[in-house]
């Protein structure tokens, strides 16, 4: 066995020997929306360098899955990537909100549906190398449409698509958004281990 | 149906209802490593708002298999999030670098390995609000060990861990950086869509 197919228990348990602590923290910029940190940090050898950062609140994200076994979808453009992605409904959490209010918020909003049960598929880190972003995803299921609200300036699409439709989409680069790839992920881990019923 | 249950033909070809054309574009801040960018910006109702986002070059990782069938992991602190990650292989582009040649150097750096078998699994877009970031997955078969050479200042761990452990640990929370979550999705869908064959 060379040195690096050791398994997780060879690992020293501790996580020491990777730790940078900070030494100071500056804010860099502070914009309309996002905030950036710019930190003094010490390396496991003691060395110093500089870690910059975005603070971010952490957001949710919604698996809107229909009464027929299809996943409800939106259609908007997204400036930084200069595209129009396809995504599962999201929202950035308010302060102090809960994730789980704040997911049923921003489906209503969004789509107009609200759900009967919903159920946490997991958190996710999408920008572990400059942001404090993360991403709880749940899964709405029991779903009844109504009127969506959006909010000023919001512009999207809403529309439904099978999960064939989806794994297809991802195969072809049409879907490239992460919380989308990976709410398909757990639904299909779900699916096949309870016995191929959601 | 309503309204919202549209599926994808039943929308407008053209995404133009959504897109937001750049009215004036200005670098906010410049740091050692991020750039920000602050734009504005023309909405499809033509109101005005701004957007601010990160230019970043983009990056590649990598899925490694072993012989074996067990995945190169690391494990590396990540100061944004204040956790050391369990992660694929993975490391930016420098300017004007091809996606699998970088993939080719930053896996022999990080890890020590060479691969014989290079294949693209798909582009993902981590960070579509704040981010022009792209993240290319390759993955790597064939894998011969040698000596890595990790870049001044980084330090991680390097280990192997079977597919069933990497579900599992997705599903307890411990695996929540999302390349490595979507390498995982790739694999599983190849492998069933191949007759079980990697």
């Amino acid at each position: 066995m060379s040195d690096q197919e050791k398994s997780w228990t060879d690992l020293p348990e501790s996580d020491q020997h990777l730790r940078e602590s900070c030494i100071s923290s500056d804010d860099a910029y502070q914009g309309k929306f996002l905030k950036l940190k710019k930190d003094i940090v010490s390396l496991p050898d003691g060395k110093e360098t500089y870690r910059e950062y975005l603070i971010h609140p952490g957001a949710i994200a919604i698996l809107p899955i229909l009464d027929d076994g299809r996943i409800l979808l939106e259609r908007q453009f997204r400036y930084a990537v200069d595209q129009a992605m396809i995504e599962i409904p999201a929202g950035k959490l308010e302060a102090g909100e809960d994730p789980l209010l704040c997911a049923q918020r921003e489906l209503l909003e969004e789509t107009g549906y609200t759900a009967s049960s919903w159920k946490f598929l997991g958190r996710i880190h999408p920008v572990i190398s400059y942001s404090t972003e993360f991403i709880d995803i749940y899964q709405a299921t029991g779903l009844s449409s109504g009127e969506r609200c959006l909010d000023d300036g919001e512009f999207l699409d809403v529309f439904a698509a099978s999960i064939e439709e989806m794994h297809q989409w991802i195969a072809d680069g049409r879907i490239t958004d992460v919380k989308t790839i990976i709410s398909i992920y757990h639904l299909d881990r779900n699916f096949h281990q309870q016995g191929n019923k959601l």
